[in-house]
């Protein structure tokens, strides 16, 4: 069963999503309203781009051209339907393919930003993950994990270029010493909290391929209030249609 | 000049400041009230305590013995006056020392806990800063660096032991690469915002001496809203009169 939705309140975006595999997550509309184009900025990545709605949200804000790359065929095929029929076939092109080895297939330091909704936890291969499954694909670390995927973005990104991730606010000691490997400098922190009182569970990270340093922590962003979503993210949703 | 003035709200504390040296910070009250010490917490021990605002917030909360290190001679000598004016002297010391080679005047892993308020500047040697000024050695690394302190807290805190830490915002990155060389884990993580809409400036950090992997990111600490303090830095103020 497929299901052709709104993209949230944004202007005249579709999007078609199957409940059977996932539909596009919180996580991802977040990340696509931190990154920062620039007028200057030519060529956006997004790895891992499942039905394609950060190329999709990111189109709104950009001109650049968007590279989606998904891995699972299925999944592919349906943002390939996704780009379609939100006619944006001149501006994103997807592929079907895995991220490990990507950057082989383009040239050196060839994107200015690159996107990235990874794998949120560490397969230990528990036998209540079925490995082949597309959601456990999407979500645990099966196919690849994250210090993989870091190193095929330094060889894909620009020097100075940014790489925006969202990831699990409990990994970001982790995070932050695997890009230190890799030479990234932090620039921007966003630490995503459910809602007052609640401890932060999510993180929006932007660093910087061979940058300076100069970290800034932006303020929190709260996602419900009062049984409702903030007013922060309801801009977020309706972005376009302010 | 020297004034006495009350230690805020707290209950019956009182502690004398000169003007012309420093006087203790809201960091030091919020680096206080972010320790948790437990029942069978032993011995803490405050490096840099200044005029021994730690320790005096610290007797409020806790029966362990508590050592506080203080290398500027005039700071501490009022330091040691203020525990006596608080008739504090069986629980709490204060040493004239400096933090570079304390643990080799302690057995190894005596303490249970550790607080530091350290510098927060790296010290360039500026010519408008005066580095035999109290100020500047208590703000900036003219006589130890992070990882200085990072080292003695090692040799001087239990395994498992927590050093807890109050340091700038923009300095992060660096401070968890440090904890990370030395085996320390990130344990509690609570970055502290001036108020709304306005990026984080001061980070509260507790880290376990060759701990367990396990971040917990507190809820942001804001200070003021509406022209005055928010509702929790009262309550950290009035603390043992609520």
């Amino acid at each position: 069963m497929e299901v052709i939705n709104d993209l949230l309140g944004y202007d005249g975006l579709k999007i078609i999503q199957r409940p059977d595999m996932f539909n596009f997550s919180l996580d991802s509309t977040l990340l696509a309203d931190f990154v920062r184009p620039l007028a200057k900025t030519k060529k956006i990545m997004d790895l891992g781009t499942g039905n394609a709605p950060i190329p999709l949200f990111l189109s709104l804000k950009t001109k650049a051209h968007i590279t989606g790359v998904e891995i699972q065929k299925e999944v592919f095929d349906i943002a390939v339907r996704n780009i379609e029929l939100n006619k944006l076939t001149d501006q994103v092109t997807i592929l079907n393919d895995d991220i490990k080895g990507l950057s082989k297939k383009f040239e050196n330091s060839e994107f200015d930003i690159i996107t990235c909704n990874p794998p949120f936890f560490k397969f230990n291969g528990a036998s209540n993950t079925n490995k082949h499954d597309f959601k456990t694909i999407a979500r645990h670390e099966v196919l690849i994990t994250l210090e993989g995927i870091i190193i095929e973005v330094k060889r894909l990104l620009k020097t100075k270029g940014s790489f925006c991730m969202v990831h699990r606010t409990e990994r970001i000691e982790e995070i932050i010493l695997l890009l230190n490997k890799h030479n990234f400098s932090l620039k921007r922190l966003r630490f995503v909290y459910p809602k007052h009182g609640e401890n932060s569970n999510a993180v929006l990270i932007d660093a910087s391929n061979n940058g300076n340093p100069g970290l800034t922590l932006l303020e929190p962003l709260y996602v419900h209030e009062n049984g409702g979503y903030t007013k922060e993210i309801k801009r977020i949703f309706n972005y376009g249609q302010e």
